[in-house]
């Protein structure tokens, strides 16, 4: 085992799908997994305990955020991130690229990083790979990303040729400059290119890279489009590490991406729809806002083990807390939304190691 | 015992303080007791286990919010404040004379009742003793409040006097409306006039209602003030029954009035503080967005057992999310006060019990 406690080992495979069990200093992450995303240093509107009680033993947290506010100094005072936020389990942290490239102000790349302006207060800042593992290193997070160019969806081909040997060059750069504590996933790009995408996984497979990831989806491209070129990518992914699908997605991007071989997922939609007053279901998604609820006495899935679901909590009471601007119903929907997510990739894993994945997922995409 | 389920039983007098047992439909609440305010159906940001948690076996709910918003037949519909807020213990409500007093528009009094408009829609109500009553019982909360009249601080005598006349002919209308299996309590007013206060205790003490309430209270006059007027009322109310001491206040405010007799208390103090930053400690309050705390490791409070302090949050990281505008922290602090309330009365009732509450509460107002 390195100094960063890293280990990752695929314990069954069932076609492309994969269960396997990822090891770091803050303990065992069964995969396929879903990371929620704690933004700012917190599960929005949740304790560590309850997200934990979701599934979830890893969370993200975004370094661009954490960074400016409160300060990446201020967290390592702290005791980095897991002792500062009271999540004793797995933490993975953004490079900040993406942020400072969607969020930030006057950005400019050139190949030595980007230069932004904070979105908080204008200061200015220079995000260079070696930056990002400075700043994720001072986060203490177990696992760090490389900074990586992630072009716009629709971007011509040469724009994202360019994105890709810029992403390979910081990969360098970043495992130069890493933490020997601290395990590092490189980034795969290529837009929709098949070819520029395999291309990608094999270079960076040639780097001591703890796990790989794929980014620049999710981005504004067709969600077909997406998973076309996944079943492609995916199992190109050196095997034998983790592989992680960035910023995706729906119940059924997972299944879809789980059966092309991805072991990682984030993304804000549980936990965002959440306090934007969706519920998400087996069935669908609904919007507790609507008058049709407002004397339904059901809960939101009667099936649905989850604290808001268990308790009895109905959708009439649900929809006036939210009428109401009552902070209790962004809990309870992002609980419920966030024990969806990790019911589903633990039903998931399940089923690969039953060697039944195929038909779990056609049975969850297409419900009866 | 009656159709209510009521009973109240006083089991230790230590001077004017007593400790009690308050009985209800829903179940036992020890008294002195407060009883986090639940405005529109949830103590904000938490659950009904937080609130449980924190001490509480009793809240409040605003009648006027929820007979505007979901409506009061709904309530019913579902099965009553109880079931639909999956609080399984006491709650209260008031007459919702208050609130269409300080928050609705283009309020008149007559000898009849409150017309109003809604700050929700502008739609046109009228608030009589028998609609109060008809809405409570709806609502069918354990214990109803008499609709009653309550003059501003600075009032003249003659309003004064005036309002406590109109609260007692309003006092007679709402026993004659009463359902049996509702508690209802009369309210005392008389603003800062011993005599006033002592002679409307003494009439509505001939009525029978299960509990005497003092209003009129907190609303804009020096606090010590209170204090004098409380300490020559409070005990003058029938002491066989629990005597309330509505919309008041602090630790100290607590303290003072249990010394003087008082049983129940409600506030917004502890909840809504917190969602302003401030955490109160047996030394003061402290606004948890002070530069200070930016890389304090602390807890709020080394000594404090709520979930807050003992899982060891710190207020660098309290104050970074409340910067940040995350929910998280205004649960967190919610739960810290309401804590603090809670332990507050249960230890004043175990002095009382060991007939030591003078000097307990000398001790808990002035600390070492």
């Amino acid at each position: 085992m390195s100094a960063s406690g890293f280990a990752f080992e695929t314990v069954a495979e069932d076609g492309p799908a994969r269960a396997g069990v990822l090891t770091t200093r803050h303990g065992q992450v069964l995969t396929p997994t879903f990371m929620p995303v704690g933004t700012q240093g917190s599960v929005k509107t949740l304790t560590p305990a309850e997200v934990e009680a979701t599934g979830a033993r890893i969370v993200l947290a975004n370094t661009y955020h954490l960074w400016l506010r409160p300060g990446a100094e201020i967290v390592a005072e702290l005791g980095g991130l897991s002792a500062f936020t009271r999540w004793p389990h797995t933490t993975l942290t953004d490079s900040g690229g993406y942020q400072a490239f969607s969020l930030a102000e006057r950005r400019t790349l050139s190949d030595d990083g980007f230069v932004f302006r904070s979105h908080l207060d204008g200061s200015k800042h220079l995000l260079t790979p070696e930056e990002a593992m400075r700043v994720q290193g001072l986060l203490g997070s177990d696992i760090a990303m490389q900074l990586d160019v992630c072009p716009p969806a629709g971007a011509p081909r040469e724009e994202v040729e360019a994105a890709v040997e810029q992403t390979t060059r910081w990969a360098r750069r970043s495992l130069a400059a890493r933490r020997p504590e601290q395990a590092v996933f490189g980034i795969v790009q290529g837009g929709l290119h098949v070819d520029l995408r395999v291309r990608h996984a094999a270079e960076l497979g040639e780097l001591p890279f703890e796990g790989l990831a794929m980014g620049g989806f999710s981005v504004g491209e067709p969600i077909e489009e997406m998973h076309r070129v996944l079943v492609e990518v995916a199992p190109s992914l050196d095997k034998r590490r983790p592989r992680y699908l960035m910023g995706v997605g729906t119940p059924r991007d997972l299944l879809l991406a789980i059966g092309a071989g991805v072991d990682m997922f984030d993304c804000v939609l549980p936990t965002r729809n959440a306090r934007n007053g969706q519920a998400i279901t087996r069935s669908g998604a609904i919007s507790i806002k609507q008058a049709q609820y407002k004397n339904d006495p059901a809960p939101i899935d009667e099936a649905c083990g989850c604290p808001c679901c268990r308790l009895g909590y109905s959708r009439a009471y649900l929809r006036h807390l939210f009428l109401s601007g009552e902070i209790l119903v962004l809990r309870l929907l992002t609980q419920h939304n966030l024990w969806l997510y990790g019911e589903l990739v633990q039903k998931a894993r399940e089923a690969i190691l039953r060697h039944e994945f195929a038909a779990f997922a056609r049975s969850y995409i297409e419900p009866r």
